[in-house]
C-alpha cells in the first residue's frame, strides 16, 4: 500500500521551501515597516460566512468550496480566500474600537476545488493585507504601494499596476443602468454565464472570458463617477504619482459585488509569454456591515504565493537554498565519536550550524558528506587527539588545516565567519 | 446576522500573535543550527493514510478526525497530527535516496474534534521534527536535545525529560506476553477501554487515565529488553548525560503501536499546580514500511504550540509585542498631508517603521496616536516648513526637538537608533 498527496496539493521540500520562506520573510519585513500586524484566523469557518462575505453568486462559493459537516452537524467550509475570516474576526473581536486605523496582514493556505494547472492548486496560499477604518485616499495608495514594493523587494521585474474606480454605491448604481442599456441589444448573443449575470451582476460581464473583446466600446464607469467618487480617485492617482508608482487606468477592471467601492486594482507581471495577474484588491466599504459589523470602510489586497513563485522562476530570480554549514565534525574512533555528540551540542548552542555523521561511516565518506552539505570547515577528531584535547580544523575551500585546542573550536569557526 | 469563529478555534490577534511568531522564529533558528530543514505537506490527506500511519485503534483516528468527502468522492481528512504526512512525503518523493540522514521539521495547524479546554483546541498547532535513515543512538539523543534546548531558548523553566525504551520488536513482543500475564488476573476489574486494549494494545493499559495507579508493581519493559535494545538505550542515556541534559527513566512511558521501537520520551513542565506534558516523541522504525516505503528507521517529536504558550504565560515568560515605531509623521495642512505619503514611502524603503494619520485628525490627536504606537520620534510637518524643505523632529521620550532638512529625516532617525 503506498500513498500519494491529494490531487492539486503540493509537498514543499527542502530546496523549494526556502523560496516560500523568502516570500514570507519579505512580506513580514515589509508589513512591519508599513505598520500592518499579523492576524491568524481559523482555516475553516461557518459556511454561511463565505456565502455572505464572498457572495453566493460567485464561482468560488457556488462551485469550488470544500464544505463539510462537522461531528456536531454544523456546515463548515475550508476558507476559499482570506478576507471574509479577517473581517469576521475584526467584527467579533471588536477591533473597530481602536482609535487608530486597524492594519492587518495574513498569510496561509486557502482551498478551492478547481481543475489544477500550472500555478493553480486546490490548496493554495495567499498573502494579503486589510486596512479598516479609513476613507482617505492615502490609505488606498498605501495598500497599492505596499503590494508594488513587495514585488520589487522579492526581485520580480516589470510588475505593472492596473487601476480603476467603481465609485461609491450611488455612482455604481447609475453605471449599472447605463451598462445594462448598452448590453441589452446584444443580450441574446452573450454567453450563458453572462446572460445570468445581466440582472444580478452586470459589471462582471465586462471581464467575460470569451466575450470581453466585444465590449471595447462599452461606456466607462469613470464617466459615471459622481463628484465625491471622482475626487477620491483623483487623489489616489496623485498619491501614486508622488510615490513614483507607475500605473495604467483600466476602466474594465470592475468587481461585481455590492460591497466593493471606489478603488480597484490588479498587479500584472510578465512570465513566459503571457501576462499574468499576480495579485489584486480594492476597497470594500460595504463588507464589514454585510457580515454584521458596524459601518466601517475597508481596503485590501490578496497575492497568490504559487503564482508569484512561478513567475519568479520564469524570470530567473534565484533564491539561495539556505545558509551553508559552518562546521562538520568528522569523528574517528569510539571515544571521539561519543565526544562528537556534546561537542556538536555546544557548537550549536554557540549559534553555529554544525553537523556530524549518524551512519558510522568512515572518514572519507564523512568528508564527502561535509562537502555535500557545503560545510566551511571540517573539524577532524581522533581518539589520540581527543586525549591531547586537540582537534584538526580543515578549511574545505582552500584545504588549509591547523590543530587547535578543542574548546576553542567554536570561537575559531566564528571568528573566521 | 453576525458570525463567530467555530467552537474550539482561535483568532490570533496583534498583541498575541507575536508570541506565536517568537515560538516559530525560535524553532526555525534552532532547526537551522541542528541541520533540520523545513517540509510542508498538505493540510488534508487521504483518510487511509492516517488509519495506517496513526493507527485505527487510536482515539484520534476512531473518534476525533475531521473526515469529509471531496467533490470527487474521495475520503479526505484534515491532518490530525504531523508525522503521517511527513512520512508519506518522505516515501512519495523518494527522499530516502539521499546518502545522508534526512532531517526535517514542520510547523502548522492540525485538527481534532475534541472537547475544547484550556490549551486544547480543535484547530491546534504543532512544531515537530523527524529524522530518517539512522539507527544510531546519537540521533535519538540529538532529537531529545533539540526539544530540550528549544524550551530553554524560549525561556521556559523547569522542563524535565522522561525517557524510556520499548526495545526492538522482539523485546516488545516478549514484554507484551509478560504484561498480559500480569494483567490477566485483574482483567475483569479494568475499565472498558482497557479491557478492549488487553489483546490489541496491552502496553497502553499502563497509562490508563483512571487505573494507572494500580499498576505500580507491573513488570518493567526495561527487564524485557534484549542485548541490542539494552545497549541502544544505554548509549542514548550516555549521550544525554554528556550533553548535561537531565532526564528520569519512566518505564511506564510506552507506546502501543507496533511501529514504535526503542526510545520513547516526553517533555514535562510545571504550570500552575499541575505538571503538564508539553511534547513527546520516539523512534518508529516500523512506520516508513507500514505506509509503503522501504525499511527505513525514523525518530521524531511533536510539540503543541498552544500548550507551551499557556505554560509560558503561567510562568510569566514575557514576549515583547513587536518593535516600537521609529517615526510618526505628523502632517498639518493640505500640502504637508499630501507630502506625507511619499515621505512615508521613502522612510519605509530605507528600512524604518514609519506611520502617519489616515483619519484627517488634528495635530494633538496625531501626537496622541504617535504615543499610543510607541513611536521614538514624531516628525512634524506644516505647509510653511514644507516650503522651506524642513521638518521638526521631536524625540518623544525626552521631548527634545530640532529642525532638519526633510531629506535628512531618514538618516537622522536611523543614526539615533
Amino acid at each position: 500500500m503506498s500513498f500519494q498527496k491529494p490531487k492539486g496539493t503540493q509537498d514543499l521540500l527542502p530546496g523549494v521551501v526556502e523560496k516560500w520562506q523568502r516570500f514570507e520573510a519579505t512580506a513580514r519585513s515589509l508589513c512591519d515597516r508599513f505598520g500592518y500586524k499579523e492576524i491568524r484566523t481559523p482555516l475553516f469557518e461557518q459556511t454561511e460566512l463565505f456565502q455572505r462575505g464572498v457572495g453566493e453568486t460567485t464561482d468560488v462559493v457556488s462551485k469550488e468550496m470544500y464544505t463539510f459537516e462537522d461531528k456536531g452537524k454544523r456546515s463548515m467550509t475550508l476558507r476559499p480566500e482570506g478576507t471574509a475570516g479577517v473581517v469576521r474576526a475584526f467584527v467579533e473581536n471588536k477591533l473597530y474600537g481602536d482609535p487608530d486605523v486597524t492594519k492587518l496582514y495574513y498569510m496561509g493556505p486557502m482551498f478551492r476545488y478547481e481543475q489544477p494547472q500550472a500555478g493553480r492548486y486546490r490548496q493554495f496560499h495567499q498573502f494579503g493585507v486589510e486596512a479598516f477604518g479609513s476613507q482617505e485616499p492615502s490609505i488606498d495608495a498605501e495598500v497599492v504601494a505596499l503590494g508594488y514594493r513587495f514585488y520589487q523587494e522579492l526581485g520580480l521585474q516589470g510588475v505593472r499596476v492596473e487601476l480603476n474606480s467603481v465609485g461609491n454605491p450611488e455612482s455604481r448604481a447609475g453605471y449599472r443602468v447605463t451598462l445594462q442599456e448598452y448590453l441589452r441589444p446584444m443580450l441574446d448573443s452573450l454567453c450563458k454565464d453572462c446572460q445570468s449575470r445581466f440582472d444580478k451582476n452586470p459589471l462582471r460581464i465586462l471581464d467575460c472570458k470569451t466575450d470581453a473583446h466585444r465590449f471595447d466600446d462599452a461606456p466607462s464607469i469613470l464617466d459615471s463617477l459622481d463628484e465625491e467618487s471622482a475626487s477620491h480617485f483623483a487623489e489616489v492617482k496623485e498619491h501614486l504619482e508622488a510615490m513614483d508608482i507607475p500605473y495604467t487606468v483600466n476602466p474594465k477592471l470592475v468587481r461585481g459585488l455590492d460591497y466593493y467601492t471606489h478603488t480597484a486594482f490588479e498587479f500584472k507581471a510578465e512570465g513566459i509569454g503571457a501576462i499574468d495577474t499576480i495579485g489584486g484588491g480594492g476597497r470594500y466599504n460595504g463588507l464589514v456591515g454585510q457580515i454584521g459589523g458596524p459601518d466601517q470602510p475597508g481596503i485590501g489586497f490578496g497575492i497568490g504565493i504559487e503564482r508569484v513563485l512561478l513567475i519568479m522562476e520564469q524570470q530567473g530570480v534565484s533564491v539561495p537554498a539556505g545558509e551553508p554549514l559552518d562546521v562538520y565534525v568528522v569523528a574517528m574512533g569510539e571515544q571521539a565519536s561519543k565526544y562528537a555528540v556534546p561537542l556538536l551540542y555546544r557548537l550549536r548552542g554557540q549559534g553555529l550550524r554544525a553537523e556530524k555523521d549518524y551512519l558510522s561511516r568512515k572518514m572519507k565518506a564523512q568528508l564527502k558528506s561535509a562537502d555535500r552539505l557545503h560545510a566551511r570547515y571540517a573539524a577532524i577528531l581522533g581518539d589520540d587527539e581527543l586525549e591531547r584535547g586537540e582537534i584538526t580544523v580543515k578549511h574545505l575551500e582552500n584545504g588549509e588545516q591547523v590543530s587547535i585546542p578543542i574548546d576553542q573550536l567554536g570561537s575559531y569557526v566564528k571568528q573566521s565567519n
